[in-house]
């Protein structure tokens, strides 16, 4: 871990804690109240390398030479006529772009280095910037399973109850299209779906990239909602999406239109190229890193050109297949090492930058569970800035279990607890209750004890530490029994935060209006 | 992870690249064969820190204060006149004895810095010292489980298969007590497990330190099935125990008669003082520290009195307990950061150390899964150089279970992937690839791919990665039952390794012998 960042920040010399003693003052209680804000978390880890500084530029410069050789396939006509302004050869029979190394690089040093995303109430404000931790649930699972209802296609009622448990854990930092409402029509689901972030959650909402249309839509609800005319929306960014790349080198039409429309309303877009190795990539690390460093970096170049400075991070989700089946693996010694090399090439950029984990395990099981967390590690030990699919994945993300959410909630709330400060000071050395104690006896009743004991330690969602027969009695519930019951009791529990009730009214009149109109269709 | 270690050593210069290419020997060939080593593992990671190095001298000093104003309770006679004579102050009436740093830092001096343990076969030499990474399974536990036969008493047939277990896979570096063979009478349970350690692996086998009849009727067993005479055996360190202080600040009988005949026989002795924040000792991290660090150096310090340069091993095992109801718990975010601040400690004092995760959960479930996966990521990242109950335990170790032995096997085995290279040379880089597979194509037919493909990513032994039809048609097992097939599967085609089938004649004659003569009971 650093020594030097806001972790190690209450880290007492030890000169300094004498003279506090010795003047008499004891401070000893602010001490005892431990208070873990697992909103603002700053990565306490040094980042890790996988690459020496010479492969990394070895990769960067090879990923340029794709996009100045190679190029990448743009299929939106807007897009290309952007990067043709700028100097880069088009070729509208085949769509091909090729991007010259300046012309990326000047891109890329307009991108800022910070995105402070404005959410619904000023405590949910989240800045991104390399150091800072932001986590997300898995998204954008086309099913949802749960042990009472069993695997079924996503609903806009599955959609709701998993943004009520996003909105009801301070780990979980953004929202997300966690499950995708399949029983509402595709030209209405934008509506519905933002209808139930908007007033359901004063995180910041997500919106997919499905064309102009909707995003238009989306944007307009967003002020709506929240009261905001349109250059107030315009100065912050207030709402994200994740453009995919279309691995290998190409950009269709939604995601091209996408990352120029949310450049051109100042909202972030989070540049994402999906690269399984062995299948839409080269299956060496090094050689996917080159593909998905070149993608991402002409994704954002093009977020760039439509406007400099527009709020953007840059992003990898890289893991392997089975050279067996094809089947997408992840949570993988080869996703742990891609996200280690992914982290080292976003700070060669300087950018804040998303990575992730997954789970290709179809239970919530003890594969699918250190598969999540194997990935995860990758992904904070490489100084990700928003960590993706940190909760509930399996299946490779084509189902979004409940409990799996619940209990890799736990792991996510642990990493919380890690970047929280540990304190070396005078009363955390704890001579007095060292002597206190005599040989073989116990803390129990140390007075140092007794006055931490209630907060001294993170307290689990869903683990239990009973004994053996303790938890028979209890009817021997595993993990998944007990999270079935947590994420039930949360849903009763619920209690939307305060939204404009007004905005809301706004909203479902103007869902009701665009519905009436036809809606938008996804592109 | 660090940049000049094993791991990184065959990432290639670009330059070096490029002149190799153009030597036209091609060597593309040697590399397209991915083999990962498993038993000589190097931890690539720059061991992470949760203290500042001030914090880390506080943390030292204090234990030093500890040693020598509050001192240690030592039971054994013995040993207390092996730290009389260094010039420890020793109250024979209370067994209390104050240790001089000097006499301390005196003492640690001479411990070994690197220690080469010499298996039953050449290639089951082990070499501990900073920087080696060896992992053992859960061990100590007095039940074992499995889905077939349920929770009981340890057993020795369980003894017996788990030994092979351990035996079969690489990744797991050292034999150890992984369960309590409660079937066997106390004092004839030495022989019967020693000879299935001896007669069934050729890993370093470990001995209880129940007593100086116990251990040396375990070391003649040694010297009788691998054909050394006494001499020859007291060179090298060929099997080891674990050394527990009894928290706080005591040291009883055996143990501290272990530590003195370990030394004497040039055995290793892995001192660990087990510390559960809140019961056994403070529950602040650093105050914790202080005590574990203490005990583990008075422990250290007595080895090395009773034998300048024995071989001794630093050790740590910290974690929590559940402070409303005093349950232990393990793989906790306390356990993780103690982790992290021991393997500091152990580098202050420059000797190999071990390290713990573990499991409070009483199924092999999500929960259990995700805490052995978290203390393992403290005591890796800590850079341990012995990592302990790194697969099966459940119940905070009172139970094994066969199932998590192989679920937790494939996360070990994802660390030993991890501590494998990365090449970054121009054929990972793979420009040609790049350049084969058209935008949106695939590489699965990539002549780069064709080369790599068997070989090229980790296979998992558990781990089910096909699509949830598939996986549902194959009676949609999760990863526990999987397991259970796969540990069975595994005892079937078990095959002893060659033995020296004299030796274990002789070592059979021996046992009947010293039970015929009532054996040796426990101290």
């Amino acid at each position: 871990m650093r020594s030097n960042t806001a972790a190690s920040a209450p880290i007492v010399d030890r000169s300094k804690a004498r003279t506090r003693r010795s003047s008499g003052r004891g401070n000893a209680r602010a001490d005892v109240q431990r208070q873990v804000d697992y909103w603002n978390l700053r990565n306490p880890f040094e980042p890790a390398k996988i690459f020496s500084e010479d492969a990394v530029d070895a990769i960067h410069e090879e990923a340029l030479t794709v996009l100045q050789d190679l190029g990448m396939k743009v299929l939106s006509k807007e897009a290309r006529d952007l990067f043709r302004r700028t100097g880069a050869l088009v070729d509208e029979e085949s769509c091909m772009v090729r991007i010259g190394r300046d012309i990326v690089h000047d891109a890329i040093d307009t991108a800022p280095r910070s995105v402070l995303l404005k959410g619904g109430s000023a405590k949910r404000d989240l800045l991104l910037e390399l150091g800072t931790l932001a986590i997300q649930t898995g998204a954008g699972a086309p099913h949802a399973t749960d042990l009472d209802r069993g695997r079924r296609p996503g609903s806009l009622e599955d959609f709701t109850e998993l943004i009520k448990l996003t909105q009801s854990y301070d780990i979980f930092h953004m929202l997300n299209p966690i499950v995708e409402a399949q029983d509402i029509p595709a030209h209405e689901r934008h509506y519905r779906v933002n209808r139930v972030q908007l007033s359901l959650s004063d995180k910041v909402p997500f919106v997919y990239a499905r064309g102009t249309a909707q995003v238009e839509d989306c944007f307009e609800m967003f002020q709506i909602a929240r009261g905001l005319d349109d250059d107030e929306f315009r100065r912050a960014p207030r709402s994200f999406t994740v453009i995919n790349t279309n691995s290998p080198r190409q950009l269709d039409v939604s995601m091209a239109q996408g990352l120029v429309d949310f450049a051109r309303y100042g909202q972030l877009a989070i540049v994402t190229p999906f690269c399984l190795m062995g299948a839409m990539a080269p299956l060496t690390v090094a050689g996917a890193l080159v593909l998905s460093h070149a993608e991402a970096m002409s994704a954002i170049a093009l977020s760039q050109i439509a406007r400099p400075g527009a709020p953007v991070c840059y992003g990898a989700f890289i893991s392997n297949v089975d050279m067996k089946s094809g089947a997408p693996a992840f949570g993988t010694p080869e996703q742990f090492k891609a996200n280690l090399g992914s982290g080292q090439l976003a700070r060669k950029l300087g950018l804040p930058w998303r990575c992730s984990t997954g789970a290709a395990g179809a239970a919530s099981d003890a594969q699918a569970a250190n598969e999540t967390q194997m990935g995860a590690w990758g992904a904070v030990l490489a100084g990700a800035t928003v960590l993706l699919h940190g909760a509930g994945w399996i299946e490779g993300g084509l189902t979004l279990s409940y409990e799996k959410l619940i209990t890799d909630l736990e792991v996510m709330q642990m990493f919380g607890e890690i970047c929280a400060a540990t304190p070396a000071d005078e009363a955390a050395l704890a001579m007095d209750a060292l002597s206190e104690v005599p040989p073989g006896g116990h803390f129990f009743g140390a007075s140092h004890t007794m006055k931490r004991f209630r907060t001294a330690f993170y307290e689990p969602i869903v683990a239990d530490w009973s004994n053996y027969g303790t938890w028979r009695e209890n009817d021997g519930m595993d993990a998944n029994a007990r999270a079935n019951l947590i994420w039930k009791r949360k849903l009763e529990e619920f209690e939307a935060p305060r939204v404009d009730r007004e905005g809301i009214g706004h909203l479902d009149e103007f869902i009701a209006r665009r519905i009436e109109q036809g809606g938008a269709n996804p592109v």
